[in-house]
């Protein structure tokens, strides 16, 4: 049978489940917030981002002068026990919430102080001897421990997406040198423009997503940017002098996170503009992601009717109704999560303009759209990879085929003939349905069929040369 | 111990636990997909909306004479289960999925196929006795199976949505009435305009919404026309002549829900426009939400050193360093879950356009949106009224005492003073910081005392009659 | 030599260039506001809205007898000159611009009480004989006349676009008549799906905008909402008793538009809902444009490398260094507009939420992001169906060709062989190269040369019956 | 009377206007084109840019021993004129166009052609001795000069942008200096919060617009990465050997633009990723302006109804009817600035995904949205400054009195009373009406006269101690 303790806030009293680490203020933030149903708990890194948090702040005061060293002793006790993973199904409070975050850092004070209660020999709720404000709160605010657990949890997410969009990366750029050789036609507005090679195509996937590995890795330097010791409103009302550097210092050593303070603490209280920023590249991201899977669909699209030069590996039957159906379902898959994160990032941005005077309100929403994009991308970064771009091959000779067969060779010739002539060349060709070959080399004899071949060799297709007559 | 059974599709085999009802290719869209997290089984109506689907399907098929009535049966006794809110547990394919849904419809013909299996007396994955494809999909396709499934979730969420946001326009309706005396000043970009009653104010609210719930039943329209029979593509292949109608028939009196048939299959089948449309829809009431709570936020601004004209309930501590702080976190939480519905509108938009051809591939990401926004938006309806508008109070002799201090008021006599006398006053009463009754009637003499009291009554300022000199 | 007058408001003083018929607050206006740099007389239809407005209120005015005959006349005589299509260069603040359209309200103002003033034989600028507030603005305030004259420009404006796209439909649908017997694969997911014919394709394309032009119909009934007499905030304030009603009759019968009279004058004067309703139909038509536009441009890729099933007529050299490139770019330049016009939505999306208390300040940007996006689409559907679609063109046998070759086309075997057999043809189809027929009439002889030729007569490849074994 | 000229192209012939400096296609791409009615040489950087890349091009086809320098000299010349500013008006097709910049492209090269052609003592049109594509186009394509110009462009608009964004900063930095000594109330939620200096929040807003500063100078790395001598789709075919650096230096220095060349051609051809990554950070910088507006006007909200602490200059007269209204125009403009160039961030975000394969045929749209951004933002960022900021001045005793009258500045009390104490001191002042200090050192008694004094000091307020009992 379950057992109550009683607690209470200045709003009257509650009943707590004797074994819940949570009290008063959490159990009326899950009656209050009831949206996604997802609850804090779900984010770790966020939990023990916390952990990180109060751990930092409790040393600093310590060392400060203005916690006793015993409440510290088991302040620490409890944020050790969040760092290490533990107590996850504590944090109850739904993802969005009002409050900016208050109750989230009031569930992280509650959970401290009911683990440090409980190591110092006390009962959960006896506040008097270890208090959520008083003492794991101290020198502290929802105003700047929210978002300093926030931009580390986010730190530590970013370091994981980073690290799968590098291997996907990898990937391409291996696939790039297994098709070194493979020559197919480059397009243009979808028209057959000039030849190139299989290789050079997916090294410039691997192109494209190196650099956004860069802009993430750059992103971390403003997100790691904290402004404990703001206190209410910037204003360190009610933090002992120093606070916020010995703060900072011990946050970034028991962390192993970069942080930094932040100059202007009024400005860093309220601003989101390093969650703008992530999310921007964060769309920068999904938007390449998109546009590659795009890319991966149309050039295996067929396989009868379609370009039909790379075949993506076969994941499901393609069809409830059509027999041998294959598709590209690991592209299309990625795709809707690039449109999800593209959507999120308009909620980052309603959320930010909303903000109002000395503290953007809407942060929880924000980080509700962050964590769920970088999770979604982290995962099909690795989905992509996995399934999808290890196993693509080559149809060689289709694609070889098609060049040769293709008007779009014809500006190779421009230097010998000049854009007017070959024009016209190019326009006999479409008219009869001839090949290029057939009416400069065979009819017109506007070239040997030496310098074709020269032209026209592999090498010279793949790194073309300054040809004149 | 778990035991296994083995199925195959044209890829291979795999084995599956004996307990499971979904089967080979459910197993493979589990393995490929893996992005939310969240399956579709965390959607009780759409596996419902299935159990209508295949139903039907199956009665029209036999009706039709094109499966054996023994097999449809069994086919319904599955069906059945499912819109009996049973094994959603059984539906583990992830929201968002490449593919189509063809992995949703072939999850919920393999549940449905051994469900009916085990009615007839057989084992599991005997499908040669009834089978996922042959016969529970028989004569559909996930091109039409799916997205009229989505369709009947939809229209069933939008239901729950509008009673939700009907009750809240109540409640808003109830407060306008019980706030029809107390005057206030209103106000047009944040600057004092004319006096008005919180009555109108409150009023208004209700109004805005009640616009939404009727475009909200109208959107309906769209949403509840579907393509059974269309199909592959919309050539109605492999569907017996008639099928379309008599499947349609049926699934309108099983699920009670007012279908209809799409004329055109081939548009019916790609097109995601009532989609679209929906989700303009849900960013309206998304946008009028967010501006209600926007006022309502300002209008209790304060206490001391704002607005100050409302008093929201108190939910929680406001504050973990300010004592004594109540914020408005209903609204604030309602504002976010307005940012969620746009950035998903947003996400709608992306992948509605990225249809290519016969068939929007992206309409998983489209479900995902749109769930999800109906959902968070019922909630957040219910929670502003439930923990936020029936218990708010008025200020009412701060109010009104407003009002009178204002220069705002000086408009009333326009008609009498003229513009720029008006202004004049006005501009008088601004530098000097006097009342517009002090200087108009006590200094400037310009009207009587007795018109004042005409002009001003608590009446006339509430419905203004045209009073000139 | 200009020569010029001076003008004054409660701000002070400011000299007109005597030729000008605005007055001190419209020279005000264009120093304040220098944004876009498009002047409001860029939209001749939204100063001939005005030329509506103020007539209509000067009529009711002198109805109720709160305007002398005399004056009434004057206003009118302006109106009229407006209403012409006159003066549009004398509206000049900026389309974008702060004070809720009071800038353009007041320019309304001063060029009729000017154009007023002459026709009473006084000099501009001597508003004691008629004034921009007192007379032209009477009964008004920018919080009714403003967005009344927006509604009936809006109203206008769909007007037009509804015609254009009704246009295009018609031309979608005349295509889809010629190519009502060109055989050709249907795809999904950009992979051969089953044979459909290109007239099913084109009829689909005016399908899905026919439904849109009724959407665009429908919102024209919201958009006719007006709130003439409300004048601040919705009071009535200054208003004489009965003046909505007269006010709204004149108007309908002078403009030939049905408008109507809002119900909750409060509600009216700050929602602008119907702006959000009409954007999200805006960007579904857009949606649907660029989906037809990616469409097009993948059936005409090639013309060796792609698709080639169509051609899109050769508007320009596609390239300055291919020669003989044709580009879809007509299509193109649709799909850039579409883009537009949904980042349109987007800013009318922030500007609607941003509307605070009792009016939506925000107004002007909605104006510009509506009137550019209907205008931008007119032009769009115009040049898409004269530039492009009209001329199209089907490459029948090739078309033809890809479905006999495909393997999509054992579909049409499902209910003789059943799926798994069909999809074991199909994998052998995929391995070995070969067709369809020769696989199952030829090698495995799964059914006869008859049948084989039944089932794939044109006829029943595009409308298709269901044949068993 | 206007004379003609007759010019070809492979589609056939047109007759050009004697006078006219460009040739049939750009007669072409207005005809086909007609989307805005926006030029562009409407964007005088755009035709400069053009400028210094044909120019760069011609110098290095002239060091290479590829053009004639004659030839070079003449296309030199056609080119500085651009340079200069002059022939804009020749510069007549839409912004938004079809064909990825080939007709902006080809209008260059027509113009500097026949500028050229006339330097040489030719007619204009006489293309024999100087060739829009094989001389003035030579070694490139529009798939490298069109992006090229279009970075060069945007290069100049950031510079010009983070100008106007700095001086913005710079005063509201001045504003921060001169309110140092203003005491206000801070505000968290709207609520009242703690007490803080104007100056405080004044340097926040330029802190946060400084760091925006930094942000657009870091944007111009990639924006400056050009793809010179990529050609078509990044093979560099047609052009000589070392012409990529030849090319890329010659720009460096003509334009005094710190550009490099991309190192992955086939990448830099296709992606827009820098574009996205700017865009990315104009919306920031409108989050953050829109931000400070909201601000803005919430401080100077009243004069009587609402926070009265700052007044904004007044502008113009704020109401039609109202007399004496003064509206905060400026900041609303700025607003509405902000939401079109957060609307202009989807344009591109939709245009940057869009494309497919070898280019990004989108470009066009994306260069209407960032330079229609880039201007209309520097200009709001002016507007802002200068008809406003600059003016603004505090309500300084009001301000005060507020914050004396307020019940957040218990929060002070916390280190010696304690949360609860001083959240159950809060609770009494809000049921009682009672200022805190009556409450505490009258009533209560909890702490001396002289420690408040000690406490509430300004400068204790301001940059507050940690005092404890």
């Amino acid at each position: 049978m379950t057992t109550f303790r009683t607690e209470h806030d200045f709003l009257g009293e509650k009943q707590i489940p004797d074994d819940c680490y949570y009290g008063v203020q959490t159990i009326r933030a899950k009656e209050n917030f009831n949206i996604t149903g997802i609850p804090i708990g779900s984010e770790p890194l966020f939990i023990k981002a916390f952990g990180y948090v109060k751990k930092a702040a409790a040393l600093a005061n310590r060392d400060l002068g203005v916690l006793d060293p015993k409440k510290a002793e088991a302040i620490v006790y409890g944020c050790d026990r969040l760092i290490n993973g533990e107590f996850t199904d504590q944090f109850i409070s739904d993802l969005i919430q009002g409050g900016a975050g208050t109750s989230t850092n009031m569930n992280a004070n509650e959970v401290i102080a009911n683990l440090g209660l409980e190591y110092l020999g006390h009962k959960k709720g006896e506040y008097q001897f270890l208090h959520p404000n008083n003492d794991v709160n101290l020198s502290q605010s929802t105003n700047d421990a929210y978002p300093t657990a926030f931009r580390l949890a986010t730190y530590l997410k970013i370091e994981a997406f980073a690290d799968a969009l590098a291997q996907l990366q990898e990937a391409f750029y291996k696939k790039g040198k297994e098709f070194d050789n493979v020559l197919k036609m480059g397009r243009t507005q979808l028209q057959d423009a000039v030849p190139m090679t299989l290789g050079q195509e997916f090294n410039a996937f691997a192109t494209t997503l190196a650099e956004d590995v860069v802009r993430l890795r750059e992103s971390e330097k403003l997100i790691t940017e904290v402004n404990m010791g703001a206190t209410a409103i910037g204003t360190g009302v009610n933090a002992p002098e120093g606070y916020s550097n010995v703060c900072v210092k011990h946050l970034g050593e028991i962390s192993g996170i970069p942080v930094t303070l932040a100059t202007d603490l009024f400005e860093a209280t309220y601003d989101p503009g390093a969650f703008v920023e992530l999310s921007g590249i964060l769309k920068r991201s999904a938007i390449k992601l998109s546009k590659i899977c795009n890319d991966l669909r149309l050039l295996s699209s067929g396989p009868r009717c379609g370009f039909n030069e790379i075949n993506l590996p076969a994941m499901q039957p393609g069809s409830s109704i059509m027999p041998g159906k294959v598709n590209p379902v690991i592209p299309e898959v990625v795709n809707q999560t690039c449109y999800y994160v593209i959507g999120a990032d308009l909620t980052v941005t309603m959320a930010a303009e909303a903000g109002q005077l000395q503290l953007n309100v809407m942060e929880p929403v924000i980080s509700f759209a962050l964590f769920t994009s970088l999770e979604y991308m982290s995962r099909a970064c690795n989905t992509l990879k996995d399934k999808c771009v290890v196993g693509i091959t080559a149809n060689v000779e289709h694609a070889k085929n098609l060049v040769m067969q293709s008007i779009g060779i014809v500006t190779q010739l421009n230097p010998i003939l000049g854009y007017e002539t070959s024009a016209a060349v190019a326009k006999e060709a479409l008219k009869t349905g001839k090949s290029i070959y057939e009416i400069v080399v065979d009819e017109q004899k506007l070239i040997t069929k030496e310098k074709w071949d020269e032209i026209y060799s592999f090498e010279n297709l793949i790194h073309p040369k300054f040809i004149t007559a």
